[in-house]
């Protein structure tokens, strides 16, 4: 090999070195440990799928950004763009083993062909959960405490949750006998905050939509208060349609079910202009933003959807789910500057200077380890500044220094590498140990 | 759409459905815990690269298995088929940023279009560790303790380490002066546990060896006892030797660390046969074996690499790092009848039943998962008969049962679901609370 190949990335593609790997592995974590407390359970699918399953599924875009090919043996392929139709394959597939309801997460790459922007990439990951076969308004419950206590867990607080339901809006339409319309209504409305007011009467009524119509819509979307107030407004404004008063009912049931679980009022609010999608959800919808960095958008969105699997089985599906913009929410706690960059996910590094005492080492090594705290050995018996230049480049927070006259006594030195200041332990009797321990958790802080 | 798809994966390909799913993610998250322990960091890279990174670097038939097209840039691009490639491209493209030694552990899927046979698929996980940029005998040391904390950690205890070191092997073919045909050989005595000693020994001297020669390699491979033992026979084979000297010199200190950190002398052995892989290893090499399914072959496997990355770079980087075989393990695991099948990674149901109580059996949820336990509710007001069926075929552990009368007292039952026995307890005074949550804990059983 003479001619060396130039290592590269793909455009639109990229590394995740440990510096962005480690907070997004701990998000990670947090994600499956949540889902998992409320009873998510995993499941995985192929990330290549037969193209007549992904074709048609998305929308126009997500099928001219599809990743397609034919296979070895002569079948067209292509790599799933989203989590939610490999859910809906999946759950026409095998619900008859599965039984309902049917409650997963799914943590996984999806592939886009998009033109790559700003944060925008052609792979990212999605961190999907879902309550599949049932109606009932507990599932929705459960999502709007999940997204909170998911949020919660990362480290956030100062977030918002929007809440709509898809019904309430029908049912203004029902009134004002625009049902037919009523997507058209959406796509305008859903621009609200882009254009404004002013912007969205004009779309109206180009769109055919009478002034007086136009008006009351609007009117119906600026309705300000706390839920129970914006409740007691609209509730007129639907009477006598079903759904309509229906999507009332349960964001009534839904929102009463948050107080009860002392969700703080501040941290959830109705908003009957968010529509997400226009075609996709049908009851309740969710947008999370960071009440700090408003304009990236919502980092956990979702809702209910009246029949997921419909394209592949005829058996009536209902669901409810959310997912996790990891990317975007990294994107968020770096500007926040939320994160500690670190490249080592073990916080204590051991210099190792003397060769002949390499057991030693290797001993108290996995003595501080078997006690939950994650370390490295340096490898090699390099100069001690060495090594602990390499370990501030690293983010270590303690180094353990220890020489041949140290070891021979039992004891070690633990540099604090924030602080730079030392302390001596004795760690070969068991209360030394101990105070070993306690000091190193100490330095190293939570987590 | 009237007409359905039928919903199905590729050939080769398969979905993970909870039951296989739940084992699979507490393998992956038991690798990232004992990976992140020793210093390991995560990276990861993507799943498409270009053509050209991924041809002619693994054999002719992992080229030949190769999922590739073109992509909508009119680039030539494939799917990755293992971890290692990939990390040579990163380390050459991101070492100066990195530094050495650089440790990391990816673990991620991998697409080989072989011929699906069984418990081959065409897309698996691998769970790779590697130290970058260093030679010393540190890093194999920490390699084999890193594969044996990860067996013990899995809940494994009865599984033995194959060591070896090629610089043995090759420093007797020195001795016999057979450097040349080293290949040769490495690919003959790779199959003995196969063919055989007279089917090496034919094969041997159908390569050209003379007899004396062959019988000379056979029993050196031959040769057994203790790791001092052998190093005491093997000594005098490959003296003068330079490599077959320090690859002796270095399994004895690898064997004497593992004796001083404790790792007991009948979990690994020196076995000079193996030998994985003709030309990419060149310094120790480890295979791991369960004692009571040899049958089918090594789960933890890797040994030192001269140089990782040539092909795309002139740095040169020595490295040594192993990988576990998470979906052949999840099989022994399997077979073994060490897991237990639940479908979901929440111990605790509880059941649903009066709709006027929904926010205590929320409030309950609540209380419960705070205490670091799992809950499901089951979303809907129906029979507790077919509650409770629902919760025996998800594996859940306990059902709790609480209907008005019991919400009014503050009191529920804790049903035990493997022996059908029920208690009750006061849960709204902290006393009676703990008494709940050990009752669960007792009733869940560990993890």
């Amino acid at each position: 090999m003479s001619q060396l190949i130039q290592p590269r990335t793909l455009k639109g593609f990229r590394d995740y070195l440990p510096e962005s790997m480690i907070p997004r592995e701990v998000l990670m974590d947090t994600a499956r440990r949540v889902y998992r407390r409320y009873g998510f359970s995993p499941i995985d699918t192929p990330a290549l799928e037969y193209l007549e399953i992904l074709t048609g599924k998305g929308s126009e875009e997500t099928d001219r950004q599809l990743y397609q090919f034919t296979d070895h043996g002569g079948r067209s392929v292509g790599l799933r763009f989203d989590l939610t139709v490999p859910l809906a394959r999946f759950a026409a597939q095998h619900i008859s083993q599965l039984g309902t309801p049917f409650k997963r997460y799914h943590i996984a790459s999806v592939w886009r062909g998009e033109s790559p922007q700003a944060g925008r990439y052609r792979e990212f990951v999605q961190c999907d959960f879902d309550t599949i076969g049932t109606e009932s308004v507990v599932a929705d419950i459960e999502c709007a405490l999940v997204i909170n206590e998911l949020l919660l867990e990362i480290g956030i607080e100062d977030f918002t949750l929007r809440i709509n339901n898809r019904q309430i809006l029908n049912g203004l339409l029902d009134r004002c006998n625009l049902s037919e319309q009523s997507v058209t209504v959406l796509r305008i409305l859903d621009k609200l905050e882009k254009i404004g007011q002013a912007g969205c009467l004009n779309e109206l009524q180009a769109a055919g939509i009478s002034s007086q119509q136009a008006h009351e819509i609007l009117q119906f979307a600026d309705v300000k208060g706390s839920v129970d107030q914006i409740l007691g407004k609209l509730a007129p404004l639907v009477k006598g349609s079903e759904r309509g008063e229906a999507g009332l009912e349960r964001i009534h049931q839904l929102s009463s079910a948050l107080d009860a679980t002392n969700i703080p009022p501040h941290r959830y609010r109705l908003d009957v202009s968010i529509a997400r999608g226009l075609d996709y959800y049908t009851g309740v919808i969710f947008e999370t933003t960071l009440n700090q960095l408003p304009g990236i958008g919502s980092i956990c969105s979702g809702g209910r959807y009246d029949n997921l699997a419909g394209v592949y089985t005829k058996q009536h599906l209902p669901g409810i789910g959310a997912s996790l913009g990891l990317d975007r929410l990294l994107t968020a706690l770096e500007s926040l500057g939320v994160l500690t960059p670190v490249s080592t996910p073990a916080p204590v590094m051991i210099a190792y200077f003397d060769r002949q005492r390499l057991h030693d080492y290797l001993l108290l090594a996995q003595l501080i380890r078997s006690h939950g705290i994650g370390v490295e050995l340096f490898p090699e018996p390099k100069k001690l500044g060495a090594q602990l230049k390499y370990a501030a480049a690293r983010g270590f927070r303690a180094a353990i220094i220890a020489g041949e006259r140290e070891l021979a006594a039992g004891t070690c030195q633990v540099k604090n590498l924030t602080t730079e200041s030392s302390t001596e332990y004795q760690y070969q009797d068991p209360q030394g140990l101990e105070k070993l321990i306690v000091g190193l958790q100490e330095t190293i802080g939570p987590k």
